[in-house]
């Protein structure tokens, strides 16, 4: 990579933007240009483009292009947009990647390979190929429960300190294994930003050292999550806490789902509860995923309803 | 699937073709088309293009449908040609199979979703939505090493009968659930044909009730396959064990490399071995798979040699 | 061990033996007495006492020893008799297994440790630890889905030729490596006896080379399995397969139960179906298993009465 | 459980205790005692006896009492103490707990069943099970890296609610579900108290919700978990954070072994620095689990080192 300008920092409050899509299927725009303008609205400090949320291994190229495109364009340019280009190994993500570039990404996430079976030594050569093939800032997306490869911390820490990656996002759900890894990154002169993908804990990761969040559940409420942001940056620990506990019961929206798949009932709750607030104008789900209930919708809508946040009239 | 001509038949020794590569890492079609001549010239029914031992994941769709046209024409039309479309999701494998359909395959394979959470319903409508948008029969490819999903018996059996799904490629190592699939399909008036992937075991795969083989080794060696396979269509079951005790020592090939990836060991002393027989000039590995070092290479050479495979003279 | 009489030999249908239950918890020696010798009247080999079938890892070794004599007087030394310690380490697997060989067990048979993290030279020489201090043959029972440790190859064969392992009773559900099992044997001269723990697929396993099958259905009905073993034996594959056919029909009453453990679900299909054709006057399970609901034990009877296994009159 | 004597609490830091062993294999009394008495000194306030840092699954149940005995006695009285009952299922979990409830055990902890294949409707049984059959209150220990069943947050609370457990040790690895446990068990009125086990995140987990820390590494150093968790308490979340950071960079003498076991690495660090800092006579290692290299040792030495650590004279 060998862009002229500084590179983009993404720290504090970088949400995955979802896709609202129309009944048919197809990308509702209307309803992505109004949920990022109201994401930058509440607050956050950067936009994470094409991530699980935004059910982007659901798209083709074509489509995330579009996506992306849009996003860009509600953006204006006020916050930093980072994607996703999630493929299977090098040479597709390359591809994928420069178009993503090319539509206005100003740095790009990927994960570790899919489907081949490769050691840590051709995991490290993986990034290494794609950073030297794009004319973006490259960051990996630690996310074993979809990967099924965890990054491990001498892996992340010698990329950065290569300058092959800038930062990472950590979806591990291993605490143990964040804290070793920002200890590790200030050991080496932090090459890395680190940021968490586990919004139920962002709390104790701003204190164990997290530079920011990637929270999914900031598409249905932003603000309180930059509230939180705000008060562990102060080190006010408490008030990050009990802003924490707050979001907390808005999280136990992903629990009203019963028997449904990993991708319908957690992207799933999000939209229900998107659409109920009015943020999107249809809970329509990427083709293949199951939609909700009636009873997961209703459970979803009472706890909105218990938090204020359901619109006095939509 | 709308297609006239009546749908090809997938049975016997189907091997999954290599991908010889020269060492800038493109593709040397010279010694693939060789590959292909001599495969045919040792007795398979069939050819299994773009599976995990072509290393389909490490090319981009230009380079599949390079890889696809080369072994077509190299084929002439002797025996049905089989194509993966390796990819994260129905939206993604559609575009990547017509390609493929469009290059000459005549049936596409692929596997459960990648990368996404689903449930089985999900992915049953996965393969129900890929059937529905190819002009081709569709084949159902079970290899949880690299999916992390195990296509149930249930689910399988339930596609076939639909007439989603014309077969499928079983590399799931279950031995048990694999007895029951056979069973069912039995039960069910066999709307499915089953091939098995596991190479080791095929004489007792045919007694189970397997209708062919996908077997990688094959690549080194068909003709010991094909001896296999007859012999079990006999009903000489004495002679197939025989048959696969002798192929299983060729198998030790993939034990000598150590301390290396999955795909750098197999895929790795696959090519090694053919490369020492002469059959493909270069045992180059697709980008960012490592490659045999001279002791691993040493011991397959052993063992060709061991078997009377080394050839007198190159 | 330095027992002067020669090891027993154990080959051919070994069937574990399921654990009769009073109403109340307590064995039912009665039924198991007239277990035992039904299994015997339908030409069983040999007898694993203890072992996951006879759910040893929910009683205490004063059960054990108590369940274990009945069995070993009920045999009458007609048959050998090899016995489970199943326990979580070396020096608490000796005492159990110091017990069971004082209450008659001609062979101990045990599994990697349980609860603690090793490596593969810890578990050698956590058997190693164990075959030094006990009075009878030890065997190696390799159970993944339990134990969450695989028995590999090398170490199994390495344990056989030091005299240390007698043999293998393979519960992997893994074929491949089964398969490499056998040949790794008998390049070493054939130190191991091979029994696989799969019921239905005991025709491949035979033709494979196993030397026997502890098939947990032979409670149900032993006689297919030693009509089926017999035929093996003398290579008519046809007639193996069939009987196999025909037994793995009855295994489908594994599949009645729904929603159940995995416990309450395979034994507790055994015991209806015991119960069902009057072996035993309870099907019971040990504490804390969830028993069957009466749909289950409708469709298991139904699977019974379909292959006349329903006795005319009870 | 009907004890007249109020149950005993356990909060703040209440570490495993190691188990010291003479070179021959028997318990080392004498450094247990000195063992006991320092980590008094230095401001537990509690005493978890026969864990997984105690090797506790290596020893019978005679070596366990014994271990008890010195523990309890070393104490006397002046902090609880609880006690691991680690057996596979709920008999042999009982016949084991009360014994060491003899022994001076004034609290049971054990884990789900081992070996068998439950249902979460089950593993509660069990639990209930084994909490009606003893004399003293039961913890449950949460730690699926050793028993491979995650215990889920309703099935923890539900089990607080109805007076079956008094507690959980969370070795789980998973810090977005202690949060939800934290949550969980506040809307149930806080039945159940919660230690974490993970000895690098204390300060995260104790502003999470944790109502103590069961820290192996406090074997080495106990005094500065005692900081941290008094600076954590006082709400002083920067002077917790850094006594953390401090106790993680003594924590990385367990990533100073190599290619050894998990138990090897983690408890064979513990007691090489115990050694080293005069706190233990030897650091030999139970049964069939491996020593230490020469390197690793040096390698531990240099961090205690590093922190001032080592004895001026020993």
């Amino acid at each position: 990579m060998s862009s002229a300008s500084p590179a983009p920092s993404f720290s504090g409050v970088v949400p995955p933007v979802a896709t609202p899509l129309l009944p048919d299927g197809t990308i509702d725009h209307a309803s992505l240009t109004r949920l990022v303008e109201r994401l930058i609205d509440e607050g956050v400090s950067g936009l994470f483009a094409l991530g699980s949320t935004g059910e982007t291994a659901y798209f083709t190229d074509d489509q995330r292009v579009e996506l992306l495109r849009t996003i860009v364009a509600a953006n204006a340019g006020r916050v930093p947009v980072i994607a996703g280009a999630i493929e299977l190994t090098a040479p597709r993500i390359i591809e994928t990647a420069r178009r993503l570039v090319e539509a206005g990404a100003q740095a790009i996430v990927t994960t570790a390979p899919l489907y081949t079976l490769n050691s840590a030594a051709e995991v490290a050569d993986h990034f290494r190929t794609i950073a030297a093939a794009i004319d973006a800032p490259l960051w990996a997306y630690d996310v074993p429960v979809r990967v099924h490869t965890k990054l491990g911390v001498d892996l992340l820490v010698q990329l950065g300190t290569e300058g092959v990656i800038q930062g990472v996002k950590d979806s591990s759900g291993d605490d143990v294994s964040f804290r070793r890894l920002v200890a590790a990154n200030e050991a080496a002169g932090r090459p890395l930003q680190l940021l968490t993908g586990h919004e139920v804990v962002v709390d104790a990761m701003a204190l164990v050292g997290a530079a920011g969040v990637v929270p999914g559940l900031a598409n249905v409420e932003a603000a309180g999550y930059v509230r939180l942001w705000n008060a562990a940056q102060q080190g006010d620990w408490t008030a990050a806490r009990a802003e924490q506990e707050r979001i907390n019961r808005l999280f136990d929206i992903v629990f009203q789902p019963r028997g449904l798949s990993g991708d319908a009932t957690g992207v799933g709750a999000f939209k229900a509860a998107m659409h109920a607030r009015g943020i999107i104008d249809h809970a329509t789900m990427a083709d293949t995923v199951q939609a909700l209930d009636a009873d997961a919708v209703a459970g979803i809508r009472a706890i909105l309803d218990e938090l204020g946040l359901l619109p006095v009239a939509v």
